[in-house]
């Protein structure tokens, strides 16, 4: 006998009562607000083409690596999943492959996975039994019938989802051809991000290649220090008028900035360029490229991410048959403090430039992160990232942040994902816990209940309007 | 319309009734006890001169790091607050100022800034609105006021907090005048804390000036590593005699310690003294002082604080515009376990020694700092401190100490504040969140009720009496 | 007037009645599941010879380095207690040693060591008052009298607690004679595990009689580094063949593994015999040793433990005076995502292989932990380990490793205890906290009662049965 899938109108709600009622009352607040998605993965073809989604498995599966790190940690194989290695083919069987999903799917119990899952198999697709062996043929069955429809395309779920803006995020040489159709024949908001990782970064494959284009399509001498900024920030200037970018992003492995002179970057410019730089002088390069930005970003305005410590791609094996982001990405503790100095003290006392900082070393939250941000007026906290942007980990970030840095110093909420169908759960979990956490202030006498629903309201909407500068 | 400014009597207490009712009643137990504060920096003068306070800018807005590092985040300037840059001058409309912090006070909700100014305003000055644009000028006129008359003065405060002891800190050279004046021609118990960063650390400010007037004052030769140990222990012998101190405080920036031979550190005090010192040498200097300091600390029974990991005056535009201790400070990664060896490898056995320790960094209270003090007779632990002094901070420590440390290997409570008009509010939420803590325990029948009560009665006000020896 | 001691049957359960509820009655189905102890100290000659225990202070105060540890944090010293230094002798006056042990028996409210302790006292000997000074002789009385009676040596205890599986921990020279003893004469489950560190780490006490031992154990040229692998891998069959082996315990200082050539090392191993290791080349040899182990567990299918991150014997006086293992080893910051890259680049894609990660420095659960043992096939999480074995402790390594590594990349519980008595209160409690965690889940609606039920019993006996292989 199958069981019932009916996500709780009160989930992640406070058991005690009295506190509960404060969070759902809270929540009554926010709940229908439009969804801001300032940072995230998605594709821009699937809103520029409207081509319909094909199945659950090329849906949910395939491209999910949170799913994929948790199936494969249990000795399930990507071949298994039907997925080709890099360069090879496959004619995988889906049904089967979802079936094997679907037999597993009990391995996700307590996990943000299974929550966003669910909430998508419930609210899109209107499925009312769990997810398991038995009922696997429905599912794949129900889903295929339901993405053949045109209210399943993605244009038509972009609406459905109340989504009031989506950025996605692309490489510095990108054209950003999708994004300019998107614009011509369409009225949803989607933007783009400018991420330049592949011009800035000298240890990324293939960035010789990634320079020789970036030279090409700007006309700049790019082998020059002064030519490879200009380059820089004529990309950047093209992403704000093609594709409407507001902000850039930057992935880089430490936050570690440096402010070298003139000559020192040359040098390390043609070492890059020669491919002989060490590993030191390219964290350098990086560092140096970190405090660059944040310059431009005081000429040109955009926002300015850093998300770092993430140990990419750990695993070689993986690596080399099926190739990035599959679940292999494995966090670092960084430090921010000195490692942020040479930048803070260029540009750390500018009102008018905003640095989002992200964290994946949770340390970081009450010793670094928010005295930091709770004192240079261009920082902002970026929410609970990536491995936190859980229930928990929202918890452990509001925790430790909020009473140094208050609420006032973070950006609100941002889903960060490449799966379209969770963005509408990620939001709803992120809405709901900043709830709970505030009807614990409101319970034990720390907030009014009428200031603690201003707050809810700024976490969910204006705040992320405000740092992305939407 | 104005909102109400009440604060809850219920404030903290665990939601749940039977919780919350057993932390009430616990509660009861610690409110009125007198308040202990053996660690502080408020102003001796105050108490020695009795000097009427002026106003609410004055009082509550300009000397506040806390609040200043939150506003100035938010792209508020000192100058808007009227404070005078180092070396300038400024005629401030004390009024403006005020109303542009009471906008702006929104950005304090869950904050413990908020839980305190707003304990001190309808405690102290009996103001039962909130803090808002709206009744800045109400607030500003209600606190003139009251300031002038003689029971808000600072001696009438004092015994009006129900302060049994008040220590404040004073540098190695201080004479200590005011704390002789006040023990003169007064019964409240005001008394010092030697601190002597300034002829310890000789990558501080005016070192030499410093090490100068330690000569002077002693009438020891400085520049021998014997004369200059023992005008350091003469001067902890004025401390004691002329202050009252029962105990030395230490702001390194690291826990690190030294064991060196006198060759050694005749070698170290010869470079320091000539200004010739490198980093590392100064690192180690420092680190031998402590072992000194803790070696004296033998000898003469006080108590040693070491209060460790403060990046100080990380923001060079501000600090060179208005000095230290203005909100800049920035928790750094630190370590104990190996850092603290040397010393403890000297004195950590003796059992009439007390080192109390501190932490910015958290993530040492499970893994290291709970470990030593719930092993070493001579370590104690200092409570939650600085940007941890909040609800959650507080939480935090007792979560993740008292496993391994238990309550008997830590200090109480300490305020560490300057200001001196949150000292009851601060005492206010320490007692609250350890009954809270401890009202868990109760509820979930890990202690009985009246072993509770026991020992919130001792982290009231045994503990910290028995810590620094009073 | 003495005060009752009664373990209350819903301790630790939430105190909101819905939520309290539920983990009850998740509890009552894991409550009386048999105990499996995969990974613990106790002495193998207890269930040989099945001696008697003699009387509450050598069993209970002097083996237990929680218990010494506290009341040494506070003055008591060891001679106080009882105890003889190394090549001294005492004559304790026993009773008295448990006198004071127990009018400091509030040192340890709010600590794990008292929940075991009131756990053993009640439900193995019956006693109903609370342990301080006024019933110190009843409960030595009482005890000294139960322990002469049959059904309370150990052999009985064993029967009684419910324990399915023992695994107790031996040197890699060892010859297990107690073992075989138990596997002739008894039907308790007792099997060993194979600790090499005597052999594999060079920096050890003993290293070269160690090796010399077994060389002659194995007859095999442990000089040559093929011939040392060689009596390694003897040994293990050894264990497993004569002691039931299913799993070995490394317990190095640091998580660190290498992946070095043969003649890299020999030329190691030639250094550490003749006893010329540098610290570095020592931490190398020990980590190209965990690598080595992890290659040998494929062949032989034993469950690999890395236990690291503990800085052995701090305190050199105490050492001296009583050697190891007596509460003053303290946890130290290690890392992981860097550290294991060799081992896991040779081993970490293997199905077959299990390696169980423990940690003392919980900042890398959610950061380096959850999300490597989230995706590597090898991998899986040990419980709270040592100082974190503890109610909060065990709550932090839930809430930070679940939504990550879910609850089926952990290994369920173990002990690691030294302690007979503490089994089951340890059992117990971690049940308990368990129940507690899920009951949130459940209570929060984020998992479903029937599921939560499910996991209930993997965590209490089926996970730790798979990782161990039994």
């Amino acid at each position: 006998m199958s069981k019932p899938l009916l996500p709780h109108p009160d989930r992640f709600f406070q058991a005690d009562k009295d506190t509960g009622n404060i969070a759902r009352r809270l929540f009554e607040e926010v709940e229908k607000l439009p969804i801001i998605s300032p940072h995230g993965h998605t594709d821009p073809s699937w809103f520029a083409n409207d081509t319909p989604f094909e199945d659950a498995t090329s849906l949910f599966l395939w491209p999910d690596h949170y799913v994929l790190r948790m199936l494969y940690s249990q000795g399930i194989s990507f071949a298994q999943l039907g997925m080709a290695p890099k360069g090879g083919t496959a004619e995988p069987d889906r049904r089967k492959a979802w079936k094997l999903f679907a037999e597993h799917y009990y391995l996700f119990r307590g996990t943000p996975s299974r929550t966003w899952l669910d909430h998508a198999f419930s609210t899109v697709f209107d499925i009312d039994v769990r997810l398991e062996a038995e009922t696997a043929d429905h599912y794949y069955d129900v889903i295929k019938e339901k993405l053949a429809q045109s209210e399943f395309r993605p244009r038509a779920l972009f609406k459905r989802f109340n989504i009031e803006l989506l950025a996605t995020t692309e490489g510095a040489n990108d054209a950003l051809l999708h994004h300019q159709k998107i614009k011509q024949d369409w009225d949803g908001r989607v933007i783009t991000t400018f991420r330049p990782d592949g011009v800035v970064n000298p240890e990324i494959d293939g960035f010789a290649q990634n320079m020789a284009a970036l030279a090409e399509l700007t006309h700049e001498n790019v082998a020059s220090w002064k030519g490879y900024l200009s380059a820089l920030a004529s990309r950047r200037q093209y992403f704000r008028e093609m594709g409407g970018a507001t902000a850039t992003d930057h992935g880089h492995p430490t936050p570690f900035t440096a402010d070298l002179s003139a000559v020192e970057c040359q040098a390390l410019l043609d070492k890059a360029l020669k491919g002989t730089i060490s590993a030191a002088e390219a964290e350098l390069f990086r560092g140096q490229m970190l405090t660059e930005m944040a310059l431009m970003s005081c000429e040109d305005g955009m926002t300015m991410q850093i998300h770092p410590g993430s140990f990419r791609n750990h695993n070689p094996l993986l690596f080399a048959g099926y190739g990035a982001d599959r679940g292999a990405d494995i966090p670092l503790r960084v430090g921010y403090v000195e490692q942020l100095k040479p930048l803070l003290n260029k540009v750390g006392n500018r009102k008018d430039l905003t640095v989002i900082l992200f964290t994946l070393d949770e340390s970081n939250y009450a010793r670094e992160l928010a005295p930091l941000a709770g004192h240079y007026p261009c920082l902002t906290l970026g929410p609970a990232w990536w491995f936190h942007d859980s229930p928990e980990g929202m918890m452990r970030f509001r925790r430790n942040c909020t009473e140094t840095a208050g609420f006032y110093n973070t950006a609100g909420f941002n889903d960060d994902t490449r799966a379209f169908l969770s963005i509408p759960a990620r939001h709803d979990v992120a809405r709901r816990m900043d709830c709970v956490y505030l009807a614990e202030l409101v319970a034990t006498k720390r907030l009014d209940e009428e200031e603690a629903g201003e707050v809810a309201v700024s976490l969910a909407y204006g705040l992320p309007k405000k740092a992305y500068k939407l």
